[in-house]
C-alpha cells in the first residue's frame, strides 16, 4: 500500500490521434492559408469563424458510415445547472466538436437568415474533429479550409467556386499544369441510374461502388455492381447484384470522358437516355463549361469528368475534385500521382433541415494538410524558418549589455535573442545556437568589452568550413570577425547578406 | 400522437455562451495577432500549436475556484474500443478541451524535453474553452495569445518577456503613453506575509483580498484582512481575521510604489523586514528594473508596482500586468480607465508535475478580445473591410460576360463579384450591393452590350448625394459614368482612387 500512497505523475502525452505542430509546421500552414484567404477575399467571400462547439442536433448526422448515436464526433452532455443547459434541472443539451465546416455554415445560414446578404459568400478555416480510430497519418483533429455560396441556385455559383479553387491552388504555390479540377454532376448519375433501371433502394450501394472507379477501373466496378470481386488481399467483396445489362449505362457514364468537354457532354447525353433529371444535369455541366471558358479556365485546368463522384451523400448537383497531377514517391519508393487535395459540390438540402425552406448552396473544401504536404514535396512551402541571431553570455553580470545588443539587432529588423540558459559552459551556448538554426552568434567577453569590440561568428560558414573547407577558404573568409561594438548591426547585416547566412 | 410523428426541426443556435465571428471580427483579430506574432518571432520565439484536446490528467486542475472534478472544463470520457482509449475494453481516458495555453505548454515541455532547445521560447495563439456560466460579454470559447520561455531560471527571461509585451502592444497599435506594464514579485509578497507573521494556511485568503486593492483601495483591503466589510450592494464580506498590527506590513507593501523604481524598491525592502525570501524578491525586481532600463524601457512604459498580485496560484516569482491607461465610456456613459489587457509571470512548478524535476518557466498571456476591443475604442483596428465591386446581372443569359468582367477586375487586384441571386428585380441587386458595402456597381444591359459599353456606378458618392448633395455637386460629379467595355478596369480604378470609393 505504501507504493500507492505516492500520487502517480500525469503522463505527458497528447491523447491518442492528436498531435502538436512546431515552428515551421505552424508558420508554413499559416502562410499557405493566408494566400488562399486572399483569393477568397478578392472573390467577394467574407470570413466566418463559428464556434468549435455545436449542439449535436444542429450538427446533424452527415458523417459517412455512422451507425451509432454521436459516433464519429466528440460529444458530451451539458450539466443541468441554471444558466447552462436547459436550466430547468433536467439534463442539458448534448454538445459536440464540429466535424466539418459545412454543418456549422448551414446552422449559421439558418440562424442569421434575416441579417446575412443573399447570396451569402463566406470562407472559413480552422480545425475540425473526428472521433475515429487514429492511424498513421490519420489524426482526430485536422484543418479544413472552405468557401461556400449560400442562397444562389444558379450554376454560375458552382462555376465561380470551381474557378476560385483553381486560383487558390495557384496562389498556394501549385503551378498551372500540376493540378486539374475535374467536374461532374450528381444529377447525371441519377439520370444514368434511371436509364439503367436501378431500384431506388440500391442507388446508395451503386454510388459507393462507382466511387471506386479510380482505384479498380471499369472491370472492377462492373464486378462490384454485379456478383462481386476478390481484392488484392484475397478478400471477397460482395456485389450489388445488378444484371450485366444494367451496368451498361453506368459504365458508359464512367467512361464518357472524351477528347474535349463537347465530346464528353455528347457521351453523357447518350448515357442518360430519356431521363429528364439526367438531361438537366448534362445541361448544367454544359453551362458550367461555358462559364469556365469565359473566365479563361481552359482544359489544362478544369475538365468535365464523369468519373468524379464524391462520397458524401448530401450533394445534389454539380460535384468537383481537384487533384495534383505530379508524381511523388510513396512509402515503398514507387512513383504515384499525388492525388486529390480538394473537393466540393452543390448541397441544396442542408439549410432546409433547420428552416423547412429549400436554400441552395455550393462550396469547396481544401484538405489543408494534404495541400501543405504537396507544397513540401515540391519544395514550395516558403515560410521563413531562419533561426535567430544568438547573443551569447560570457559574463552573467553583463546581461543588460547582451539584452541591449539583441534589442539593437531587433530594432534593425533582425530576429535576435540572448542565450538564457545556464551560461557556465560556453560549448552549450554554441550547441544551443546550432539547435536553433542560428545563422550568426555574437560573443563579447570581459576582454572584448574592455576594448569596446564584439566577435561576430558566422555559424553557417563555420559549419561548412568544418565539414569541407580548404585551407584557402578558411583563410580568405574567416568565419568570425571582430568589430567595434558600434558596428555590431552593420557587421551582422553584412554577414547575413553575403549569402552564407539567412 | 399525430403531432409527434413529424420530426422536430433542430434549433439553429450556437450552444449557450458560444458565438460566431463574422467578416471584420475575424480579419481584424487576425491582423492584430499577425502583428503580435511578428514581434514574438523577432524575439526568437517559435510558433507552437498544440491540440485543442488534452487528457484531463495532463491539464491538471489549475483553474481558480474549482471545487468539483472536471469543473470549469468541457470533458468527456473516451469510448472503450480498440485503438481508442485504453484499448483493453475498460473505460477510456477522460479528455477535455484546453482551458488555457499554459497547461498544454507544460505538457509539451515534458513530452519533448529531449528534443526541444533549452531554453525553449515559444508563442501560441488560439481558442481556449471554459465550462463556466456565460454572461454578457463572457463567452465559453475565447482567444488567448501567449509567449513563454521554459528552462530559463534567470530573471533576464522575465525582463525579456516584459519588454516584448510592451513591443507587442505597440505593434498591435497601442501608442506609447496609452499603456503601462506594472511589475511585482510573488516572493516579495511572501516575504511581507512572513514579516506580518501570517500563518501559512491563511496566505491564499490574504492573497485573494490583496488582489482587490485596485478596486477597494487601502481601507477596503485593511477591512477585508481583518473583520470584513460591507460592499456597495450592502452584502457583508467576511474578513480574514488578521490583527490590525499584522495588516501594517501588507498595506505598507501595497502602497510601496514611490516616485521612481529606486524609491519603490527601498520601500519594499523595508516592508519585507528580515525575510530572506522577501529580500530575494526585491533583489530580483531590482535586476529586472536594471535590465529593462538597459533595453530602453523607461518608466512611462514599465514600472515596479507592488499592487499587482495576479489571481492564479501557480506564480512563483515575478508577476506583471499590462493595463491601458486611456479612458473609455462604460455602459452607463461614465469615464473609466480601459484597464488590464495582458498579464503573466514566473511559474516554476508546472512542468515538475510531469517529470518530478523543477523546470523554471515564465510567460505572458494577452487577452485577445479585450485588446481588440481597445483598438476599436481608439479607432485603430485597421483591417481592410471594404466590400467588393458588384457586377450586376441585367441579362441572365450573359452570365459568362459578367463573370469575365469580375475576373478582369480581380486580375487587376480589385475585390469583385457577380450578383448570384435571382436577377429579376434590379432593385434587389442594388440593395444587395449596399448590404455588402460595395463601393462600385457595374451595369450592362442588352443595349449597353450592343453598343460595347458598361455603366460604372459610384455607390459611395451616390449615397452621399442622395443624403445631402447640392444640385451643383450632382452635376459636376455624376455618380454613374458610361465607359467603353475595354476601359472597365481603368474606370473602376479611377472611381476608387478619387477618394469616394475604397
Amino acid at each position: 500500500m505504501a507504493k500507492d500512497s505516492k500520487p502517480r505523475r500525469p503522463r505527458a502525452e497528447t491523447p491518442k490521434g492528436f498531435r502538436d505542430y512546431f515552428g515551421a509546421d505552424v508558420t508554413e500552414r499559416k502562410a499557405m492559408l493566408d494566400r488562399i484567404a486572399a483569393v477568397y477575399h478578392r472573390h467577394g467571400f467574407d470570413a466566418l469563424e463559428t464556434s468549435a462547439v455545436e449542439t449535436v442536433e444542429a450538427l446533424g448526422k452527415f458523417l459517412p458510415d455512422v451507425d451509432r448515436p454521436n459516433a464519429g464526433v466528440f460529444a458530451w452532455q451539458e450539466e443541468a445547472v441554471p444558466g447552462i443547459g436547459k436550466g430547468d434541472g433536467t439534463a442539458g443539451d448534448w454538445l459536440a466538436l464540429r466535424y466539418d465546416l459545412t454543418a456549422p455554415l448551414a446552422r449559421v445560414a439558418a440562424q442569421y437568415r434575416n441579417d446575412l446578404p443573399t447570396p451569402y459568400r463566406r470562407y472559413a478555416m480552422g480545425p475540425v474533429w473526428r472521433n475515429e480510430k487514429p492511424g498513421p497519418g490519420r489524426f482526430r483533429q485536422f484543418y479544413q479550409c472552405d468557401a461556400d455560396t449560400v442562397g444562389a441556385a444558379s450554376v454560375a455559383a458552382d462555376a465561380e467556386i470551381i474557378a476560385m479553387l483553381a486560383d487558390a491552388l495557384e496562389a498556394a504555390g501549385i503551378a498551372r499544369g500540376d493540378y486539374l479540377v475535374r467536374v461532374n454532376n450528381r444529377k447525371v448519375l441519377t439520370g444514368v441510374l434511371e436509364a439503367a433501371s436501378v431500384p431506388h433502394d440500391l442507388a446508395a450501394d451503386v454510388l459507393r461502388q462507382v466511387d471506386k472507379f479510380d482505384k479498380v477501373g471499369p472491370d472492377g466496378v462492373r464486378a462490384l455492381l454485379t456478383s462481386g470481386r476478390t481484392d488484392d488481399s484475397g478478400a471477397e467483396i460482395p456485389g450489388v447484384g445488378l444484371s450485366n445489362a444494367q451496368t451498361g449505362p453506368i459504365l458508359g457514364f464512367l467512361t464518357a470522358r472524351g477528347a474535349d468537354n463537347a465530346a464528353t457532354l455528347a457521351n453523357l447525353s447518350a448515357a442518360v437516355g430519356a431521363s429528364a433529371t439526367g438531361a438537366e444535369g448534362v445541361a448544367e455541366l454544359a453551362e458550367i463549361a461555358a462559364l469556365l471558358d469565359a473566365m479563361g479556365l481552359t482544359s489544362d485546368r478544369v475538365v468535365i469528368d464523369p468519373s468524379v463522384v464524391r462520397g458524401l451523400g448530401y450533394y445534389t448537383g454539380p460535384v468537383f475534385e481537384a487533384e495534383l497531377t505530379f508524381e511523388i514517391l510513396d512509402d515503398k519508393g514507387r512513383k504515384r500521382q499525388f492525388g486529390s487535395v480538394a473537393g466540393g459540390g452543390r448541397y441544396d438540402d442542408l439549410v432546409e433541415r433547420f428552416t423547412g425552406q429549400k436554400v441552395p448552396a455550393t462550396g469547396v473544401s481544401i484538405g489543408v494538410d494534404r495541400l501543405l504536404a504537396a507544397l513540401r514535396a515540391k519544395g514550395m512551402a516558403g515560410a521563413e524558418t531562419a533561426g535567430p541571431v544568438v547573443v551569447t553570455v560570457m559574463d552573467r553580470d553583463r546581461m543588460a549589455d547582451y539584452q541591449a545588443m539583441a534589442a539593437e539587432l531587433r530594432a534593425a529588423g533582425l530576429r535576435a535573442e540572448v542565450y538564457l540558459g545556464n551560461p557556465k559552459q560556453f560549448g552549450n551556448q554554441l550547441k544551443y545556437a546550432d539547435k536553433r538554426g542560428a545563422p550568426v552568434a555574437i560573443i563579447q567577453g570581459g576582454d572584448e568589452a574592455a576594448r569596446g569590440v564584439v566577435q561576430v561568428k558566422d555559424l553557417v560558414l563555420g559549419a561548412r568550413i568544418a565539414a569541407s573547407a580548404s585551407v584557402e577558404e578558411w583563410k580568405s573568409r574567416p568565419a568570425q570577425v571582430e568589430v567595434p561594438r558600434a558596428e555590431l548591426v552593420a557587421a551582422v547585416h553584412a554577414m547575413l547578406d553575403d549569402g552564407t547566412g539567412t
